[in-house]
Formats: structure tokens, sequence, C-alpha cells
């Protein structure tokens, strides 16, 4: 069978590893206000909105803090010893003095205290106060950097849930590319595309498969506007338009596997590129091949993106250059560390980055692919391994 | 033709109206850095990533701070006299400093400016300084309660949006509803609807529209999770259930116009509902048309919400109360003010809110329907209006 989630030993790992850079800090706990770390400490996934949510954690025990209409919710999903939950907000009493008292009853009232984020943040029109005005006698210390290390390696078990989310996503992009014809919308396609890849694969996963995330289509692919000459605006974001001769289309495509993600993005040439298309296309795969064969363990992630720098420079490709070479990817959308030039982070064993250099032409097109890869021993493992040659993105008109 | 997104002088009323707080306020300008109030004040839509953006109003001039990928995309799409891109995050050179530049050159250095946060918030691993740290003499004033409390009341032409908005939401919802049968899973029944609502709600409305968001599915519908025994989760997250005859089902609907949106919500029931199911079901409408009778404009929110949780107490249903009764809806998903007992704001016309009672019975059903409507002289106008009776509402088995 298929490995669809994280084990609870994993997520013992993951409380165990913060707890040791805790303790090296002489920190006593933890709170964690952030949905995503949140899931990665107690397994609970959920939706944010403007009510704050909190877990806690110590090397004696481990609490979470929720609004009532969480409580079964979290209780089933949640490894963790105890839940509190409060009421509503803003509620009669604000909900932060719940926090407040798990905070006393774990004796951190004096403690130093480590956190991701100095409160709950201002979601949904949420306002309250910081842990620090909770507990004026407690010392307060972002350890976020800490936490966002640990999230950055990767297991085994995680590499595996990146990996089923690629094969899914190869899937949508096919359909994808089979999709694509003059005269359909990028939005008809995009949504056929991704409907046809997420009943194939709950259909094949099988009731074990179940997203952490909220959406309801567990694969994707699409443009999100990349289209024609708005193929150079690297985020631009989903149009209406119809696809048309001479295109050229730059696509991204995805899947969900326990809230684990991977990133794959193609450039695609409606009918028979032109010497000028042909060619922009070829220094785009040269620039990501070169970074693919940069990256190692040990170099500094600033030196990946050095080395497509240069090759830009070489080619006189500056003028078209409009972002870093790519970021980490794991639960969510782009990541820390970056394939950037001023990221001077060494690259670990176990780290997965989106490869995805791009050229930029405005008014013309863009060209980029994105694959994304885990840094091995010797390299690289290709997560993604949808073709990345000319002929094989030639969509026939 | 159907309105499908703003027009340029309803912009500008959103930058007149803040102007005019700030300066009642002694203050010489404004930094925004929440996408969405970007949005409200310049129309351009992005998506928010590690590379801060910020957009910067005094009375004689505005400005976009962007990353270098989004030059070209935020010229075509924001009303804003200077745009300035920095190269990329984290860059060689942190692009705080090139909004420093800004701020200076717009003579703000030691000026009282008012923000919607103290900085750029820590998105997808981004860290910098404040806008405090930046401009040590300048005085720095949270707004974020100016901007949101012009974000609650709805114009005319923010109105039709909404009203655009429930329409697809509800085709996408009567789609769920005749896909619901025996044995097929929420996620086909829930890509299927949304699918063809999307498709059905682009070729009707052609090329004038055009999402402002990135999603790939304009309208949807689906359930959340919320299925059988687990429909009495409020925030449920999507399983991959089939479903049985004898599930209560507790579904929700939208749609996405020029980023605008609705809240349709319906307690469904496969098959002939049991006595209990009809008895809760039919509390559940008692509390809605309650809160519904009780919203007008000059009464507090607060108010709706306590004469909902008298009902509740009356007919001995506080051991099922889960959350309040309802919140603000227009750009985001959750928005205040709320319907709750702790906010004492008062409701006023151009308000619009989700009115949702639930009742949520541990281990055998939820009930909930939620309707958007918007606040007028006399009391509310319906904004969706998908049937809200039992009869209505059971999928025959």
């Amino acid at each position: 069978m298929p490995q669809l989630r994280l084990s609870e030993a994993e997520y013992q790992r993951h409380r165990d590893a913060i707890l040791t850079r805790l303790e090296s800090k002489n920190l006593a706990g933890l709170i964690s206000f952030s949905p995503n770390n949140v899931r990665y400490f107690c397994r609970w996934g959920f939706i944010s909105t403007e009510r704050p949510i909190a877990y806690v954690l110590t090397p004696e025990r481990s609490a979470l803090l929720v609004p009532s209409l969480e409580q079964e919710h979290s209780a089933e999903f949640a490894i963790v010893d105890t839940i509190r939950a409060y009421p509503e907000y803003p509620g009669d009493r604000h909900p932060m003095e719940f926090l407040k008292d798990v905070l006393v009853e774990f004796g951190l009232e004096k403690a130093r205290i480590g956190v991701d984020a100095p409160g709950y943040g201002n979601i949904y029109g949420y306002r309250g106060p910081r842990v620090g005005d909770l507990l004026p006698e407690a010392t307060i210390e972002n350890v976020n950097d800490d936490i966002e290390y640990l999230e950055m390696i990767n297991s085994p078990e995680e590499l595996a849930l990146i990996r089923e989310s690629a094969r899914w996503g190869n899937l949508a992009h096919v359909y994808l590319q089979e999709y694509c014809a003059v005269g359909i919308s990028e939005t008809e396609i995009s949504m056929r595309a991704s409907f046809e890849a997420s009943q194939t694969m709950i259909r094949t996963l099988g009731a074990e498969y179940r997203p952490v995330g909220a959406g309801s289509m567990p694969a994707y692919a699409g443009f999100r506007g990349q289209i024609g000459k708005d193929s150079a605006l690297p985020h631009a974001m989903t149009s209406n338009v119809k696809l048309q001769t001479g295109d050229v289309l730059v696509t991204g495509a995805g899947a969900d596997v326990w809230s684990y993600g991977s990133e794959l993005e193609r450039t695609m040439i409606m009918g028979e590129p032109t010497a000028k298309q042909e060619k922009f296309f070829d220094l785009m795969l040269q620039a990501q091949t070169l970074a693919l064969d940069t990256i190692k363990p040990g170099i500094t992630c600033s030196a990946v993106d050095r080395a497509v720098h240069a090759f830009y420079d070489e080619h006189d490709l500056n003028q078209y250059w409009r972002h870093h070479t790519g970021h980490a990817k794991s639960t969510l959308i782009h990541e820390a560390p970056f394939l950037d030039t001023g990221d001077e982070r060494l690259i670990e064993v176990g780290m997965v980055f989106t490869v995805e250099p791009g050229i930029y032409v405005p008014g013309f097109a863009g060209f980029r692919h994105s694959d994304t890869v885990a840094v091995t021993e010797t390299g690289i493992e290709f997560i993604t391994y949808y073709p990345r040659d000319l002929a094989s993105l030639i969509i026939p008109v």
C-alpha cells in the first residue's frame, strides 16, 4: 500500500527535535500559533480563522487551545495530552485568557518560553494580546528559525509523501497537456485536467487517502494566466483567455498528500516554435540544467543562484531575469531556504528544492520549468519527472 | 452586461475614505502590507509570497513596492502613481531598504504614518525589519481598525459583485444536491459540482469575467468532511467517505467575482429524516430565522447573538452550541464584525453578514444553514436564495 500519511513516531521525532533545541537554549516550553507548525508537532490540520489556536509543548506535557467548534475535531486527530476549548472569539472572555490559564497550569508563568510568533496574528479581524502581555514575568524568545530548520530537513517518510504528490501532479500535467487546444480557455483546460487527475487519484489511493488540507481538488494543474505574452508575467493570475497558435504557456501542477506537496512547471508551445521561442526555451533549459547540476550538500544556497546569475551574465539575459533560482518545498507553497544570492545557508541532505530559473521577455513570452528535487549525499534525486525537452512540450495545432 | 468588476471611481472612493481618516488622526500617509488592503486601495490582486509587497499612500501620491517578478504585472492592473521594483528576497539588499527609499522620497522620514501591520509578516520564511526600525524618527500608528471599518460597509457596486457571486454559488449547490447519491464520495460529488458550475459560469459571463484570485475553480460547492456523524464537526476537513442512507450532510458553496464572495451552506439529509434529525433540523431553522429577523441597522452585533443564545437556553440546546451566529463577508472567508456576544459594534446599512447558528450533536450529526444577507434601511436583503426548508433538502435514496 502506498504510504499516505506520517506515522506517530514521525510526529514524536518532530517534538523531540524541537524539545532538544529548546533545552539547548534553556527554554522551558514552546507555544506555536502557526497552523503549519501546529500540524508538524501534533498532526492536526485545521482551518485558520479569527479564532486563535495555540499548541503548547514542554518536556513533560502538551496542550492545544482550541475554540469549542474544534473540540471534537482536534480530539479525533491531534496527538496531544490536553485539549482546552474556549467558547468563541471574541466571546465574553478573550481566548488568550484561556491560553494564559494553560500556561500557568504548565508552570510557565515566569519561565523562558519559545514562541513562533509574538501572539496570534491579525487573521480575519482577530485582535488580541501577545504572549508577553499575558505573562509579564515570563521571557519570550522567538524560535521560528529553529522550527523552520527542522521543517527544512525531510525524513524518509516525509520524502515518500512528496514523491507521492509528484506522481499525481505528473498525471494532472499529462491531462493538462492533452487538453490544450486552440480556442479552449485556460480555465476549462485546467479544471478538466485537475478534475480527471483528482478522480483517478482518489480512486487509486482509496479510503486510506485523506487530505489534511481543506481543498476539494487533491491534484491540480493549470496555467495561472501565464499564456501568450502574459507568460512573461511570472506571477500572473488566472484569466479566461483562449489558447491560440503560437502561444507560449507556462504551467504548474502538484497534489496534496497529507499536506505535503511538490511543484512541477513546464513551458509548452502551441504549434511549431519560432526561432526566437526556441532560442529562449533552450537558454532556460540550460540555466535549469546548470542549477540542477550545481546543487549538492555542503555548498551554500547562494552558490547555486550565483551560478545561474553568471549564466545570465554570460548570455546577456539579465534584462529577462525576474526571480531567484528556487525555494524549499514541503508543506507550504514556498519555504526557506531560498536558492538566492542573499541566502548563505548550507544545503543539506533531506532538503527539497524547486529549481526554476526563468527567462521573461516582456511583451513576448516567458520561459520557466520548475522541478522539485531532494538533496542526496551525492547531489539530487528528481522528485518530479515530466519530460523537460522542447519536442515533448509542443502542442500540435 | 452583468457587473463583474469595480469601477476606477470605486477605488478612488476607497482611497479618499482612508485619506480622510488619516487626516483626522493627523497622519501624513499610509503603508499597507495586507494583500487584501492593497487590492482594496489600488485594484491589484497578487500572490503573497516571501517577497514583500507594500502600498504607500499620501494625499499627493501613491506607490507600490514590488519584487521585480511583479513589475509588469502590477503595472498592468494597479491604479498607482509609482511602481518601485526591488530585485528579489532575500537578495543582496533587503527589500525593506527599498521601501525606506520610497518613504524618504515621499517626505515621510519623520512623519506620523498609519500602517496596517508593523512590517511585512513572516510569510513563507520571510524575515525583516519593521517600519519603525526603518524610520526611527517617524511615528507609526496602526490604522487597521480604520481600514477594516471601510471594508465592512459595502457600496452598491460591491454589493452587485457579492450578489453575482451568490448566483454561481447557488448553481454549484444545485449541482451538488443533484449529484448526491449513496456510494459516491464527497470528493467526487464536490469536484463534479464545482466543475460544472464553473464551466457554466465562465461560459455565461464570457471574457469580461476575470477572477482576481489565483484559483482555477471560480465557483465551488462541497461538504468539507461534514458527512454523517462528522457533520457534527463544524470545521471538519475534506475526507474521502462515501455517502450513505441516513447521513446528514452540511454543505458550503460560493464563487469568486473580482475577489468578492458569498457563503451558502445547507443541511441536507440522505433519505427520509428520522424524528431526531427532523427535530434538530427544525430547531436550527428556527434559530436561523430568529437571527435573520433580528438583524437591522442600529442594534449591536452582540444583540443578534444574544437573541440566538436565549433561544438555545430556552430549548436546552447549549450542549450543542459550538460557535457564534455569523461574521461579515465580502472579500475574505471571514471578516469582522462578528455576530457574537463579545462584539458591541453597531450594525450599519451596507454590512454583509453570514447568518449560521448551528446545532452539533457529537457522535450523531450537525445542523447548520448559512445565508449571506446585506443590511438595508429596514432589515436585510437575502443575497443567497437557496431553499431552506427540509422538504427541499432531502436527497431521494
